[in-house]
């Protein structure tokens, strides 16, 4: 028996606890045990939940109790989530999260608590829901030197433009109807500016590049300035404005990030990627483009990212491999040099800002 | 530094041979030492290849060399590459492998005489080129039930349709095109016929269901019945015809496994895949959809998938940890139950045979 703590009780929690239920069967067989929902940290109760006798308020409970050897942290923000997952690690418990803010701020430092506690650290549920582009990134690619990343990692966001290039709706209409489905918060700014979208990105350069760049130093501009008429221009040109966050290694070294909307040419696969659904495009030296797709949020998709690292810690139990270590940098740019533009163009599509 | 060998000096052997050279640092910072292809084996002599000095004839001498720690298999066929792989396993040293025919043929005895031998043996080569699928299904999709499987696998008959579809072109003309380009092999008939795709959801459908099905037991149609009126109808109807390759697992436990032309709806993501691109979709009874897509052929493409098995197994030496054992299953049927078939071809398409 393999016990688990999570840490947080919404959306993502409790679709952790419900792929740990349905696939109990696979996930023991995965993770050579069973593995067990010891205890769930929320300021909340949950009387009627199958869980209620699990909900504890006091992470003290969790921290000193030597039988939890996993803690899954889906509490969203920087803090407390960072402290308590410095503190389990330092109480030798590897850490999971689906936290894009906390690994976008400080995973620095906590990828080197998990080297120094011989711990691990493990993210996959932070970008793109369930689609496993971190694990690929940090196993599957690395024979390859990464070029250059290229996400719609922001489904509310493409949600919207594909509203308003199916549909003809207005930004406002389509956000409107975007929180209407639950696809957009009550307040969307997040969404909308292009935050999320920039922390994700952040988290992806500092894996292609093992530099973390702090996500405000990135030109990051999001969808509120898009009218109907740019999205009718780019379809008359053969393109489609999606939200893309971008990331490259230029040749004098520095790093190219950037957050905004591009008109995407029809022919480059990120055009197709519809409604709520994350795609990743990435290029490698000698593997070419990759593509990533799928379901970019939801209880579910996500849930199944956070149960993926769990097993993966299983699997380890005693012997976790050691992670790449990430170093701060500032070394980022917004301006491509004229023959990336060019060939970004070419290939891509046409930035909206710069 | 650590030794490898590779046996086959074709076009994805001497492909491996070059992204090491290239991407050099980068491995041995993801291997954590210096990887150094020691011997080539090949029926040639290469005396104008900067490798002249390391081809070998004799298979023995790699064999009986304890420096060198992983081989490298890219002769294709079944033998004598399955005899060499169970060899260099029972000397202990782990095995990596392109050759999708020998892993649909003896998978099940590869992967127990590498579980016997604590080493390992890797295929992610063997199906997609560069896309990283295999490791995919092995660790992040884990925590999954996988329900379904469908994949366009074979780049040669994609590439075909494609033309038939953009450029009105027949079958023949395609196919003479795409011999011309060099995507299509003088006898094309493992390509067209699907024999190709079908070995390869073979092994996609033993990762996901754990039973290796023997590839002649598949129903497999390829393209060659295949005419621009099909793909005319197709296209007015919304929908575009690829090779696609099909496994799943009906609710009687049977698995459900076809390679055949299929209308697939323009809604779903395997329509736009075009040209010698491959892509798998995977539907997981938690994730969802999730889409890999990428070159499915080629000497460096193919070669990172390579490189990537070796640096894996370079992290592990001396520690591999243990892989899912197969099965071998005659328990096939290419009928879909009814609600399954109203389902497939209201998300996918429409088979043209069975």
């Amino acid at each position: 028996m393999i016990n688990i703590a999570i840490l947080g009780f919404g959306v993502i929690g409790s679709g952790t606890a419900e792929v740990l239920k349905r696939n109990a069967e696979t996930v023991k067989a995965q993770a050579g045990d069973e593995v067990r929902v010891k205890y769930i940290l929320d300021l909340r109760d949950f009387p009627e939940s199958e869980y209620a006798d699990r909900i504890v308020h006091d992470f003290d409970v969790i921290l000193n109790d030597p039988e939890v050897s996993v803690v899954a942290e889906m509490m969203g923000g920087s803090h407390p989530a960072y402290e308590f997952a410095i503190a389990a690690m330092k109480a030798g418990k590897s850490v999971v999260t689906s936290n894009k803010e906390v690994v976008a701020n400080y995973g620095v430092e906590l990828l080197a608590c998990a080297k120094e506690n011989k711990v691990r650290y493990l993210f996959e549920a932070s970008v793109g829901g369930g689609i496993p582009i971190i694990r690929a990134m940090s196993t599957s690619l690395v024979g390859n030197e990464i070029c250059e990343i290229n996400g719609i990692l922001n489904g509310t966001t493409n949600y919207i433009l594909t509203q308003m290039k199916l549909h003809g709706k207005t930004m406002q209409e389509a956000l409107k109807e975007a929180q209407q489905k639950g696809y957009a918060e009550a307040n969307p700014d997040a969404d909308i500016l292009g935050i999320d979208a920039c922390r994700k990105i952040c988290i992806l350069s500092a894996l292609a590049f093992g530099e973390l760049v702090p996500s405000d130093l990135v030109d990051t501009k999001g969808i509120t300035e898009i009218t109907t008429e740019d999205v009718e221009k780019a379809e008359a040109n053969g393109q489609a404005i999606k939200l893309v966050a971008r990331a490259a290694k230029r040749g004098d070294g520095k790093l190219y990030m950037a957050v905004s909307p591009v008109a995407v040419n029809n022919s480059n696969p990120l055009s197709t990627v519809d409604d709520v659904f994350n795609a990743v495009l990435v290029r490698g030296n000698t593997l070419g483009d990759v593509m990533f797709y799928g379901a970019g949020a939801g209880s579910l998709p996500t849930a199944s990212a956070v149960v993926a690292d769990i097993i993966d810690i299983c699997r380890c139990l005693g012997n976790q491999p050691e992670q790449q270590q990430w170093v701060k940098s500032e070394n980022v740019t917004s301006e491509m040099t004229d023959p990336m533009k060019a060939d970004y163009e070419a290939r891509v599509g046409t930035p909206l800002c710069k």
